[in-house]
Formats: C-alpha cells, structure tokens, sequence
C-alpha cells in the first residue's frame, strides 16, 4: 500500500517516475504560513504545537492534471477536524487552501499527470507550553505541501499483502489528526513483516487500515466499518460506496468480523493514494482465491472513470 | 494544576516569579540538535516527524539550585518511551542529555531556584513522508529547553478542582509521547470549566489527570491506579509510593472507582510540576471535608525534604 505522498509509492520504486524526487531530498517550493519558500527552508517553531502535542489536523489530496479531485469533500473533512479540534481557522480561510494547492502544483510543475497535496494545520505556536489551548487569537499554523505521485498500479494488478494489528488507538478516529503514532507503528510493523498495509482489529472487528479503509465481500454483500468514532470515513471510501450503489452492489455498514476473513470472497483497501487496492493475503493466508476479484476491479474502474474524466 | 513548565504555573500568574518569561515571548537559549540557539530560533523542519506525525517522546524534569531531581529515573523513563517507540538513540547520548540539562541551566541563568527542563526527541526529519519508518541511520531530533519554575504553592494550600473527563487515550498510556491531543483536550476542558485539571475515567476507574497521577484515601488506604499500559506511571507517583511504604500508610495499587468518590477522604495529583496537589472538588462536589487532607500534607512534607536536601 502506498502512503508516500511526497514521492513514488513504494511498489514503484524500482520503476520510479522520472518527475519524482530522490528519497531522503527536500525539494520543491512548499506553503507555510502565507510564504511559498524552498522545502529544505520550510521551518517550525520548537514552540509549535504540531510539534509539541500532534496537535493538529490534516489532508491528503489527489491532484490530476492540476485539478484537485474531490476537493470540496476534503475541505469540508478538514472543516470537520477542525471544530472537533477546535482550531479556529476562518472558513474563508480553508476555502482559500484550494487555491494554495493550484498555486503549489503550479511552481513545482505538478499540471501534467498526477501529484498529492499535504495539507497540515495545527493550533499554532505558543509560548509558555502548556497542554490547554493557547488564548484565542493565536494564529494557526498552515502548512501544504504539493509532490509528483505515481498510482501503485503494478500493486493493485498483483494485490496487496496485510497483517493485522491490535487497534490499541484512541476513540476519536474519525478525527484526521497528526497524532499518528499508533498508525505509523502499525504500519511498520507491516513492513518488518514484508506486507503492504496494517489491518486494525478491535474488539474482533476489521476496523481499518493504518491510513486506507477496508472492504470486503461476503456472500455477495459489500462490507466496511460504519463511520463512527472508530474510523476515519476516508473520501475515497464514501466514493467507492457511491459507486457500489449505483452499481446495484448490497452493500452493508458493518465491519468484517477477524473470525469471517477465511469466508470472504474479496478483500480490498481504499485511501486517496492506493485508489481501490485489492488485498490478497491476510496475516500469509490467501484471501479468496489468492488473486484481485471482480468487485474490487469493477470498483476500481469506476473511480478510474470518475477520477480521470476531464 | 500547573503544567506551564515554560513559565510560572497558572495559579501563580497573578503573582508572577519576577524571573519568569512574559506568556507569549520566548526568551532564553535551548538546545536544539547539538546547538545552543536563541529560542525564537529555534526551528525544524515541516519534514519532522514530530510535527507531521507526533512521533516523539519527552520528559519534564525539575531542576532545584542546578540540580536535576530524580534526573536517573526520568533518564531510564526516556530510555523506555524510546525503546517502545523503536527510536534508536543510543544510551550514550541518552546519559549525555543531562549535561545538556545542566548547561540549559547555566546558560539562562537558572542554576539558583527553580526550574523545569523539558527535553523532546523525535524520530528525525524524512522525506519522503511515510506512515512507517524512515531508513536506519535516520537522525532522531533532540530539543531541549529550561524555564524557570514556580511551584503551586498557594493552589497546594487552597486545593485544588478537578472535572472527569471519558478516558479516550489509546492502549499505550504507559509511553510519553507528544501523541498528546487527548491530554490537551481534556486540559481544555477543565480549563473550560474552571477547574485546575481533567481527571480521565476509564469503565468507571479514575486512572490519571491529564499530565498526573492521581491518588486517593479510602478507609485509611492510599489508592492509585496501577502502573499498566493504561497509566504513565509518574517520577512523583513512584517518589510517593515509596514515601507512603517509608510512612507506614496501608498502599492499595487499584483506581479508585468513579463510584467511590464521595467515600474518599482525600484525593490527591502527583506529577513533576505540581508535586503533591491537593484535589478538593470533584466535578463541583467537595471531597471529603472539602479541604485539604492528612495524608496529602504529609506526603508532600516528606516529599518536599527529599527535593529540596541540598
């Protein structure tokens, strides 16, 4: 599963997009605080609550042709965040972030093909630290971030290979913060084990993927967590449940239970990198018939088709 | 409670240590990745994962006449939280951040009185950005600051008030990590109410403050929380523990339960900045007779002879 949105997925890096930059090299003008400045230049403050406390909120979006995809869905996702962090950063001020992205796609030449936007708001930086919230009137720190992305498509013919995790995370998921510690452990522990993604299990349930939501197919039915405190709705996945509609596909907001894998036909991961990631091990066991099934391609070719018009 | 380690605690604001920094100017040297720099420039990169991911650890110790109190054991507690991370800071350069500390100390002119010294060490800067690690050999961030400290002293005489909050922290609450939204928002909420700190619940057990232990006496018995992965297990705590064991008071390692709170005598917080703190209200209902306990008093006495022996 890919979650580099600042270069080349991780299938893809034996095949890198020429237009991607190095590993381990900041390049590229970014956006932090109304400056677009050199990358290597974008700079915090120690007193940054970002820094101090993960205190703050953000976005990944796709970037097609220099047109954000579903944009406004984002912005009212970030919107969302941020009253439930309680991080005041005027609407008109989030409305104004769209044309931060336009503007990044453009002085990094990211118009042609693909690229992802990061966008990371925190409460600001205050001094003394203190764990209650600066006085109101300190500033958020705004930070976006445009990069050249490469679509894990050798991945998605192939399939994806999970583990499953302890989903030991608090019970605000459904807020997209940058208190992302249990996600990135979850995640390496994916990698050390080889695999793609982390699947998190709570309380016996497929909750979600470390940054990706997780459907599957059961007796024909579509399955995926409901979007309570314990996920995050992903964008794409509200997409994909759109088109399993308006493909006459049963669909059902209930999570896959662990003990109901070894029955599901198809298992997929969606997340506004990986697209529609068909999975075909959990935990080194087969799912299904070990291959990419029809539901996760038929889905995937819709959101294809959505993504790519012009 | 007090939880400004950069300047005077809250209850003192009105009677401001005169060598305390003004709230909202940073002033002072810190150390930042092997420098000595003024605080205001003290700055790292949009690339670190402690602000896009809160993928660090820290510590607040206290520093009385130059002195780090208790500074081995916070020393083996970082060393912990960086192993539980997987952050690979070498035991060497952990044992030489003291010298840091005392040199912070030197530098800002505080090796009279008190102080605080607040020390984070994050995963490093990487690019691109990944939910998992970066590469072995990836430099961990190392920030470290000293303020000067104003103990509780008259919020300790008066006591004070608390408000529970739903205990919505992941599973790892044994880790000190700048994963601290949960903490800040229950802080916020306290704050909000005009209470002095936020009290998590967790199935009806009072687990900890937001930046505390919590303590309460029950039937002539000390309770507290036990140090699982549910609690991160306080220097104080620990200093406390063995002062009751040293006093003789009966010591029960089991949370008081949310129901037994009127049948408390006394409760009490325990952390680095706020010592022994005296809670005389719980979400607006007194505890006990509502005003400072026995055992409290005492246990701060003793604690107080040990910090402040020269």
């Amino acid at each position: 599963m890919s979650d580099t949105v600042q270069s080349a997925p991780v299938e893809a890096r034996t095949s890198m997009d020429p237009g991607a930059p190095m590993p381990g090299v900041a390049t590229g003008v970014v956006y932090l605080d109304g400056r677009y400045v050199p990358r290597d230049e974008a700079r915090v403050s120690v007193d940054d609550r970002g820094f101090l406390f993960g205190d703050g909120a953000y976005e990944v979006t796709r970037a097609i042709r220099g047109r954000l995809f579903e944009g406004a869905r984002h912005a009212r996702r970030l919107a969302r965040t941020l009253r439930g962090l309680d991080i005041a950063l005027p609407d008109d001020q989030i409305a104004a972030l769209d044309a931060v992205a336009l503007r990044l796609l453009r002085e990094n030449g990211l118009e042609d093909g693909e690229a992802a936007v990061y966008l990371q708001v925190t409460r600001g930086t205050a001094v003394p630290r203190t764990h209650h919230f600066p006085p109101a009137g300190t500033h958020p720190t705004v930070y976006a971030a445009a990069t050249r992305f490469v679509p894990p498509s050798a991945l998605r013919e192939r399939g994806a290979s999970v583990v499953t995790v302890a989903d030991v995370r608090w019970a605000r998921c459904d807020l997209k913060t940058v208190n992302l510690l249990p996600n990135a452990m979850a995640k390496q522990r994916a990698v050390a084990a080889g695999a793609d993604e982390a699947l998190f299990v709570r309380d016996g349930m497929l909750m979600e993927g470390s940054h990706s939501n997780a459907f599957a197919v059961l007796d024909g039915v579509l399955r995926t967590a409901p979007a309570t405190n314990y996920i995050l709705a992903g964008i794409t996945r509200d997409v994909v449940l759109e088109l399993a509609r308006e493909a006459g596909i049963p669909v059902l907001e209930y999570p896959l239970l662990a003990a109901e894998v070894p029955l599901a036909s198809e298992l997929f991961m969606t997340s506004t990198t990986s697209d529609v990631l068909p999975v075909v091990r959990v935990d080194g066991r087969p799912v299904g018939d070990g291959a990419p099934g029809p539901v996760a391609r038929r889905l995937y070719e819709m959101l294809a088709a959505r993504m790519y018009a012009s």
